[in-house]
C-alpha cells in the first residue's frame, strides 16, 4: 500500500485556498463540524462490527482523539469571537458514502477506505492552509496536522489487512475522491470542491 | 433539583441482580454495549444542538469517558475469556426515546433528563453489582461507580439550566424509567427490567 500522504489522485485547487483565506470563520465551523463527524464514522464502525475487537478499539481511540480536536476547534472559535451559524453537510462525505459497496465484508473495507482518504484529503488541507493563513490559524493547523496523517495510516493498515485487493478498490475510491474534492461545488466547506461562485447557498 | 442518587423511582428488583450474578458474560458484553451507547447519545445531542456550546463541549467530554470505559470493559472481557456474541439492545433505551416530547425546546430537556436516569440507573446497579459479584468484577464496578453519580449529576445540571419546569419533568420521565427498569422483561441486559424467565430470547 501507498504511503498516506500519497494516496490522493488529485491536489486541492489553488481557488479553495484562496477562499478559505477569506473565510476563515466558515472554515473553522466546518472544521468543528468534520471533528465531529469523524468521531461519529469511527463510532458507526463500531457499532456495525461489534465482534472485531481490534477494529472498535482502535475506532474507540481514534474518535476520543477527533472529540478532544473538536474541542480545540470550538476554544479557537470562542477565542476568536467567531460569531456561529449552522452550516449544511458538504457533498464530500456523501458523495463517498454513495461509491461504498452495500455487500459485507467489501462494505467494510470500502468504508476503512474512506476513512483513509478523507483523512489524508484533511492533511493535504492542513499543509496547504499553514503556508496561507496568518497566526493564530496557522499554528493551530500545523498542531494538528501530524495527527490526520497518522489517523490516514491507521485507516490504510486496518482495511490492508481486512481486504484482499485493498490497493486496487483504494484507487477506485480515490478518483472519486479527487472528483469530489476539486469539481466546481456550490458551497465552500472544508472538504468542499472549487468553489464554482462566491456566493453561499448552503445554511442549514 | 434532587441529588443524583435520590432521582430514581424504584430500586432494581433483587432477581435482576441474581440472574447478573448468573449471567456475567452478557453483562459484561451488554456494559461495552451500554458505554458505546452513551458516547453516541452524547454525540448526537452535539449534532443536535450545535449553538450550545456548552452542551457541546460537555458532551465532547463525557462521550470521550464514555468511550474509554467501553475500552475497560472490551479489556476485561479479553481478559476473562468472554466469547462475545451479539445481543439485541434491550427495551430500556427505546422505551425512554419514546417518552421524549417531540417539540423544541421541550426535546432537548426530556434528552437531558433521560441521560441523567440512564446514569443515575447504572449507578445504583453498579453499586448492587459490587455487593453481589465477586474479584475481579467487585472491584471493576466500583472502580467505574463514581463516573456514573457524577455523569448523572452533570445532565441534571444541564437540564436545571434549560428548563424552567426540570424537576417536575424529570418526576414524569422517571415513573416512565422505574417501569421499564423493574416490570418483567423477556431478556437479561444491563438495563433490562426483571427478567420474566431464565431464558434469553434476544440475540441480533
Amino acid at each position: 500500500m501507498t504511503a498516506p500522504g500519497g494516496i490522493l489522485q488529485a491536489p486541492t485547487d489553488p481557488g479553495w485556498f484562496a477562499l478559505a483565506v477569506e473565510r476563515q470563520s466558515d472554515l473553522l465551523i466546518d472544521h468543528a463540524n468534520c471533528e465531529k463527524k469523524a468521531a461519529s464514522t469511527a463510532l458507526s464502525l463500531m457499532f456495525a462490527y461489534p465482534e472485531d475487537f481490534e477494529l472498535a478499539g482502535r475506532m474507540s481511540r481514534l474518535a476520543r482523539e477527533e472529540l478532544r480536536h473538536f474541542e480545540l476547534v470550538q476554544q479557537k472559535i470562542a477565542e476568536l469571537g467567531v460569531v456561529f451559524r449552522r452550516l449544511s453537510p458538504s457533498r464530500y462525505a456523501e458523495g463517498l458514502r454513495r461509491a461504498v459497496r452495500r455487500q459485507e465484508p467489501a462494505r467494510r473495507g470500502d468504508l476503512l477506505l474512506c476513512g483513509a482518504l478523507i483523512e489524508a484529503r484533511s492533511h493535504e488541507r492542513f499543509l496547504g492552509l499553514i503556508e496561507r493563513l496568518g497566526e493564530p490559524l496557522a499554528g493551530f493547523y500545523a498542531s494538528l496536522a501530524a495527527a490526520e496523517a497518522r489517523h490516514a495510516g491507521l485507516y490504510l493498515r486496518l482495511a490492508d489487512r481486512r481486504m484482499p485487493d485493498a490497493a486496487a478498490r483504494l484507487a477506485e475510491l480515490a478518483e472519486v475522491e479527487a472528483d469530489l474534492a476539486t469539481a466546481p461545488d456550490p458551497d465552500f466547506r472544508f472538504h468542499s470542491g472549487t468553489p464554482a461562485t462566491r456566493q453561499d447557498h448552503g445554511t442549514a
